[in-house]
């Protein structure tokens, strides 16, 4: 048993950790800063409404503040989603994030699964459409999605979410890894046309800052945004959480840096797993979804390297897991374990 | 408006904050080295089973491990209490804190209100068994209470609550503010014979880490915490509140030096408040209600010092503020602009 998240790194001796999408930059000395200072804060109340961060992220994405919602990282956020829409019915395309699972048992809805097909690439086609039932309230969707790391366009996306806008289907579009793509791919700029579209995202994997809980949700439909509001516990976030989201709403290069740097090496590693004969998945985010023959989770345990095995993913077939884009440095002690494993066989 | 919650430091230019109810003694310093040492914790999750903060409380409270679920803070329990139970209808009593009827409201429960009464010191009394009727679900129960103060002896819970598991009533039991009386009034002893009891707590408080947000619920009923559980999100608890939260668990000598300074300052504050002509409500808890025919609020605010008007909370008549115990120092300051405010009038 991997247990149905990333690697555990509490129940493992590791020397590296390949198994979650964090920068692979690290968090900004910035953060650090902010987080030091903030332990002088902990001794009062952390601002029950956030301001000072909600005018740092409304600023950094040019979104009105009443439109953004802060959570205890994205997690808590798909969990006030579905208890604050009641779904009867929840559509969610897998493989994915076992979390919208978990949010909709929490809420007791129905789950309606739609297969995306290693055919077409992971990618969701015309008969996700056909999916959209008048029964359903609710899709789930990741761009890009975990654990593909497959990005859909923007155009694509248009299309069907209108179509969920006719069918009165929310969508609750999951943007936690979209920054490593690059924040040009985002759906944020629908927002104003879309009453029927929340977005989620975390500051935590971008920022390198999974520790800290940070997460936001984008809707410019403000009683749909009531109703998840009242699903949060009323001291959500910490003194860290708002430090931390401000100084990060401050870091613009620091997003760019990583978009660039994530690109180049997921080709090179990529590349080199291949080279080593395992198949990848085209993706374009952070990690890399690779299907081998052997059992590299432990293969590489035994090595002190913890992957994700995504034996536990529904929709997958087995001998899939996903291995996170780290520095080259790290790409390159992982791509020697893994020639090791070759040679042992 | 002053808020539904304590004062509003965020957005009040205040020198004294005597709104929030939080231990005068303030932080212990191994907690605060524990919250910088966590930062460089960051970049990675939280552990997600919480392994050495749950080792650590049950080691504290002498209960088994699994008889314990966190939170970030009581009021995320709260409402993970509410959507695990779905109650039909809900007991609160009042006057008491308010998030009981927002999470009541999250779940879209029915609230029914036991009123308690001036004349009967605020004390719940034997009518309260006659309240249990057979459709209430929940009753929420703060000892002390919340704003009143008061501490309801453990003979009177322990009848209540075998009534309420009679008529299968859950009793989800606030004891945030039950170390500021002594550890003695708790009902943690009577777990093992209480299926129906949860019991909710905070570090926060007696901790003087409100900004940090951790709390913890404790039931002997596995099923029970189970459905609690599944409506919590999965990385609730950040590096920063499982680390000071088990730097917490080792300071016993802490909570018995607060119980003796409280006790002590706490007499030393209702004597002087009573010598202005104040009406204090007799209370056991790290703060005092008070009445009074003036606008000690705006008073006290245009001296830069923050009480938490209770001309909000529901179940209470005009002209209440709660005034929290400080240390003598702070204590001191308050007594000297309430003597100025009487003098100006």
């Amino acid at each position: 048993m991997h247990g149905i998240h990333g690697g555990d790194r509490y129940r493992n001796r590791i020397r590296l950790d390949f198994s979650v999408n964090v920068n692979p930059l690290g968090m900004p000395e910035a953060v650090r800063d902010s987080l030091h200072r903030a332990v002088e804060l902990c001794g009062g109340y952390p601002d029950i409404e956030a301001q000072e961060l909600k005018k740092a992220v409304s600023g950094m994405l040019s979104v009105p503040e009443e439109s953004v919602l802060f959570g205890n990282g994205a997690s808590e956020l798909f969990m006030a989603v579905v208890h604050g829409i009641r779904p009867g019915k929840i559509l969610i395309p897998v493989p994915s994030f076992y979390g919208y699972e978990y949010a909709a048992r929490a809420a007791g809805a129905e789950v309606v699964y739609y297969p995306l097909k290693p055919e077409a690439g992971y990618l969701p086609g015309e008969d996700l459409m056909d999916a959209l039932s008048e029964d359903v309230d609710l899709l789930f969707l990741a761009n890009p999605n975990n654990p593909t790391g497959r990005l859909v366009g923007k155009e694509y996306l248009g299309r069907l979410f209108s179509a969920c806008r006719r069918k009165q289907i929310t969508v609750a579009l999951d943007e936690c890894f979209i920054e490593f793509c690059g924040r040009e791919h985002s759906m944020l700029s629908e927002l104003p046309c879309l009453d029927n579209l929340l977005i989620v995202r975390a500051f935590t994997k971008i920022f390198a800052i999974p520790g800290v809980r940070l997460g936001y949700l984008l809707s410019e439909n403000a009683a749909l945004l009531d109703r998840i509001k009242r699903q949060l516990p009323e001291w959500n976030l910490s003194v860290f959480a708002q430090a931390a989201g401000i100084a990060c709403a401050g870091q613009s290069a620091f997003l760019e840096e990583t978009a660039d740097y994530v690109r180049r090496e997921r080709r090179f590693l990529a590349e080199r797993l291949e080279g080593l004969g395992l198949r990848t998945v085209p993706g374009e985010a952070g990690f890399i979804l690779v299907h081998s023959g052997k059992d590299l989770y432990h293969g590489l345990l035994r090595q002190g390297i913890l992957i994700r095995s995504c034996d536990n993913f529904r929709g997958l077939s087995e001998g899939f897991c996903r291995i996170a884009v780290r520095s080259r440095k790290e790409n390159e002690m992982l791509l020697e374990a893994l020639a090791l494993m070759a040679d042992e066989k």
